[in-house]
């Protein structure tokens, strides 16, 4: 397909960066690959609803060929990459090899334990669709669990959820699981009371949401207590079992029995700058992040881009940019734009980060968002959360539907997705 | 809860049958527990639609502790059931027993292989939430994998969909891979192109759609035609391999290659009988359902009815009643009255069949149906089989959305739940 003479794109992860590069060469003399391990595109932020029962994978999941249906320079490769090759210019699949040109990494991050990995099968991350119905069904067989359990520390171990990190993504889930017990199954069950699950957010630092104003912190951490969150600051997860955790506070250390904990504590970079340093000089911080130039490149190979997660960008005031979707889809659409000016022999300039703010939703009717010195919480911030990712959703088929899905369960307080599913069925 | 005196009705399964006894003895004086594998209703119906793509897990799936919020006598119990004792009136769970005074059985039926049941693994049956996401990835899949492989044989292997069983299943999971292949895939490769993937049903009588009227088995057989099924009659399967599946037709015995086989060839009754059989007769059929009285109960039982899939009831023509969702429902919400009227000591009657008619939907715009000498077929039994369905679902909360959906995938010819899960992901 195509002339002989076009250059070969490969891009590696069908992620939000991914995604923005492979739309930006849309019409662009060049053959793009795209590999993915998945056959579909995960909206990510939404990731928590799953997990929480609220919308189904398929609500935030878009197939891969669909988005790409009438782009005719692309070709969708469902596959790992377990070498690259950067002397041949061959990115190495179980099964075949793929030539490229110009190679674009954009292979995201995963759960981070910090040394621990035995923690993980306690306190799953929320990373794929299979973490997020994993969780749903730990969490909803635990309530399941405590209705016949006689033991009354084993019930009030099941009724406690312990979510460990207090950033965005905790904040998300514990303000979720909160809504679960206390208005969505608040009449489901006849021997227990959904009232007396404990949701506890578990925080090294002082406060949750650290990046974050300390007054939205504050905001935070006010909505979270009205939903019944606990919250425990200055505080170190030392030890997780299968049935507790151990957590260090102002020197006094104690355990919290609970079978249900979650990790929310920091993320590193994928695997996949180990392949590149077989046959390249690559640089890594200690995240795992590759540290790129201004352009997004390697320095020493400038047919290689890393964005999104996997990258250690530094802006012009040399604060790392965060690992957040606006990054990765802006160094994405940059980097589809260099090439295209590559090709045309055009001058290219620097990836410079347009901050478009920090927003995470704690519940029904309530959220915490600011863009610089603007700060918003409560409804506003709730409502503009709303707007954004709808308008993030738009361009996928489904916006409609998951639109619908929420004003559903915005006024029935339902959440239609709690399906214990998997193998373990019990 | 409630007064002692009240009779404790246990019922085992939340299917159509078990569903339709609890919701028939709502207001009663009763103590009810309904114990089920699975924290959900599952519309069975509709799980072909699953199994390909047009619908979510969570859009035929109704979480039992939300459909009996309201019906105060009634506990639910997520568990498996593992022994009765009729002599005690106890059934057995892992960690507890639960005593009873009547006892509903309607744990419904499963896949039969005909005692070769290592063909299990090759050619998955369809009955639950997994086997519909299993079976899903891997139709994707074998698609994915087709895309990039060079040699055409197991090219046309990875692109050869054998459905094993021409009845209702087999005909609705036919037509809906052929429009999964021949609509929502047309654009979506590089390399293959959709319309070359072979269909096929293999069927061991003379027609499709056996208990159908034959002039509507014909009718059935062109419209599947005009998908591109192909339809090998008087063929029975020999054989199921891994890579596939050898049929014996008119003396002549040949082996079609396929990477995707599916079961829809016969069910028989879950293994509950075996327990009931440790200490009470029962007798059962060579399906293994046990032979019940005309009010549903076991002879020497009359505390204990079977109901659904799991019963063999002979209506008063001698016919056995099929394994169908408005025979369970029926059964399941005559029991319910009879306990009602035993209690008040009113006079009970037998069960009586009411027949509905049979319905099979082969497509888009494409069904067949009748009742009694009343025959439909093409649009006019879609335009039924869409309005009866969506009237089933009435009295579940999510009717609206599964109708929007259908309207989506209608109009658009997109299966937006076309997802490839699992553990295994490649």
């Amino acid at each position: 397909m195509g002339q002989q003479s076009n250059l070969k794109v490969v891009i590696i992860g069908g992620g939000f960066g991914g995604l923005s590069a492979a739309r930006a060469l849309d019409k662009a003399s060049v053959e793009i690959t795209l590999i993915d391990r998945r056959n579909f595109h995960l909206f990510q932020p939404l990731l928590y609803q799953v997990a929480t029962g609220g919308l189904s994978p398929a609500d935030i999941s878009f197939p891969l060929r669909a988005i790409f249906k009438k782009q005719k320079n692309i070709k969708i490769v469902l596959g790992e990459v377990i070498d690259i090759d950067t002397w041949k210019g061959e990115v190495v699949l179980p099964t075949f090899s793929l030539s490229y040109d110009i190679l674009i990494i954009s292979a995201g991050a995963q759960y981070h334990y910090f040394g621990n990995n035995s923690w993980k099968k306690y306190a799953p991350g929320l990373k794929s669709i299979e973490d997020a119905t994993f969780i749903r069904s730990q969490i909803l067989r635990a309530f399941e669990r405590s209705e016949f359990e006689t033991d009354p520390h084993k019930q009030a171990a099941l009724l406690s959820f312990l979510i460990i990190g207090g950033g965005p993504t905790g904040v998300e889930l514990a303000g979720a699981i909160a809504e679960l017990a206390r208005e969505t199954l608040l009449n489901d069950f006849r021997n227990i009371n959904p009232l007396d699950a404990r949701i506890i957010i578990i925080e090294s630092q002082d406060r949750i949401l650290p990046p974050y104003p300390p007054e939205l912190s504050i905001k935070a951490a006010k909505s979270l207590q009205r939903l019944g969150v606990e919250i425990m600051t200055n505080s170190i997860v030392t030890h997780v079992t299968n049935q507790s955790v151990t957590v260090k506070s102002d020197k006094n250390e104690f355990t919290i029995p609970a079978s249900t904990m979650l990790w929310a504590a920091g993320v590193k970079a994928t695997g996949i700058g180990e392949l590149l340093s077989k046959t390249i000089t690559v640089e890594t911080d200690k995240a795992g992040r590759i540290i790129v130039q201004p352009d997004c490149s390697i320095p020493g190979a400038d047919n290689i881009f890393i964005i999104g997660d996997l990258a250690h960008f530094k802006d012009k005031n040399e604060n790392v940019l965060p690992g957040l979707a606006p990054v990765a889809m802006q160094q994405g659409r940059y980097v589809g734009k260099l090439i295209k000016k590559r090709i045309k022999n055009r001058r290219t300039i620097k990836f410079q980060y347009k901050d478009k703010g920090n927003l995470t939703v704690i519940g029904r009717s309530s959220a915490v968002a600011f863009r610089g010195k603007i700060q918003l919480w409560g409804f506003t911030a709730w409502l503009l959360w709303v707007i954004l990712h709808l308008l993030f959703l738009v361009g996928f088929e489904n916006r409609l539907l998951v639109c619908i899905q929420w004003a559903f369960n915005y006024f029935t307080r339902n959440r239609s997705a709690r399906l214990i599913t998997g193998e373990k069925r019990l």
